[in-house]
């Protein structure tokens, strides 16, 4: 039986995520081609600031990814938001909060040129950077490879509308 | 010679680490190798402290790399300069600079200890560390994957002199 | 037909952006399969706040994975710590330390909620999102791509017990 052959039938047996990789090992088992997963996460927060625990959600992305090693970026795509990972803990969430108003304070919203353009955010661009837009995760034996305590986070910084993070996981 | 003889042939006089590559020749044009690329960008801004939008260059390197799928990193290559991403409004970068100034302020220059090697950009370490070394982007389909206002910086904190950031992209 | 004609035949049907993988995959070594690393590093500091330079012990892990291009992150796996860069100078390590216990007081501990959990490390949980969780570096021929004085470091906020950083490196 010929290569493409062998190739053929195996193909037919496998569900469609793993048939690119069965495709690609033509029969020699030792390959680890690249795979990658994109998704996006919508958010509508009922405050202006907001603290969600996203760590669930990215855990499965990474199930469904099959990567078993690899890195796992998940960021906010607007910029008055922020992922970080921190502890969840309800008085650790309202010390940030507090925290990060004596900061960058949201009154008054005329300190800021920004708020000239009809916004009154531009203290969330600040409160973001503080906190981060992004979190880079080494994804091991398939799963996110988090520490004790770590927990992904969505920060809200100027919510009541709809907002996306996405999450991208490359490996193999 | 058939080409599987040849392969093994190959096989014997490759070291260690290369066998497993060569194997994976084996297959049918369904192969997704990594690729990357890796390029330094040059600035050498007319104030001490300057906000470049950067993301038309690293547009262009991605569609360089040829990647479709991956990870771009931008990361400055000076420590008292930043790359991030916010919003391109000149309000807003004004806003930044402004509070930038009053979490970690230049003068007095005696203040700070780093001064004392005959420096005088101890605040500029700082600053840089509000708005951070680096950023991820993801890379889908070929284009940096950003939300709709995400646009990336170069933040100078100690410029009129010349200065790199680091562009790596890899992926397939 | 033979293997090698028929993969000619293939090549010439294939859109440009697809000739790059193909062509790749006719030569002999050429291929490049993706590798990772994973270590933990650990850490018990003698005080609640330190500043450790680990960019050595990265740079030997980068050689031991073998990896020639791509992306190394080193990440604190606790949530009272960081992984940052910049610069080996003790003057300025003294600066951060007290710039950070500026932005993030430690006392009067009362004043975080977070601390009625029977903590005391709520400031440290702040000065960690300043200073960062982790830091992403690109690998070019097997070397940590590191700008002339850029150094990896630990900080540590909430000290004198056993903690971790995380380093995954992935490329080819």
């Amino acid at each position: 039986m010929g290569l493409e052959t062998r190739f053929l039938a195996q193909y037919a047996l496998l569900p469609e995520d793993l048939r690119f990789q069965v495709a690609d090992s033509g029969g020699w088992g030792h390959k680890k081609p690249m795979k990658s997963l994109t998704e996006q996460l919508w958010f509508e927060t009922p405050h202006r600031r907001d603290y969600l625990n996203i760590t669930d959600t990215v855990e499965s992305l990474v199930r469904k990814s099959g990567v078993q090693e690899g890195l796992c970026l998940v960021n906010a795509m607007h910029i008055t938001a922020s992922v970080y990972i921190n502890d969840a803990e309800d008085g650790l969430l309202h010390d940030y909060d507090v925290w990060l108003e004596k900061l960058a304070p949201h009154a008054p919203t005329s300190q800021y040129q920004h708020n000239r353009t009809g916004e009154d955010n531009a203290d969330a661009h600040m409160k973001r950077q503080v906190m981060g837009r992004e979190v880079v995760v080494a994804v091991t034996k398939g799963k996110l490879d988090l520490g004790p305590w770590e927990q992904i986070f969505y920060g809200e910084f100027d919510g009541r509308r709809k907002k996306r993070v996405l999450v991208k996981i490359i490996g193999e």
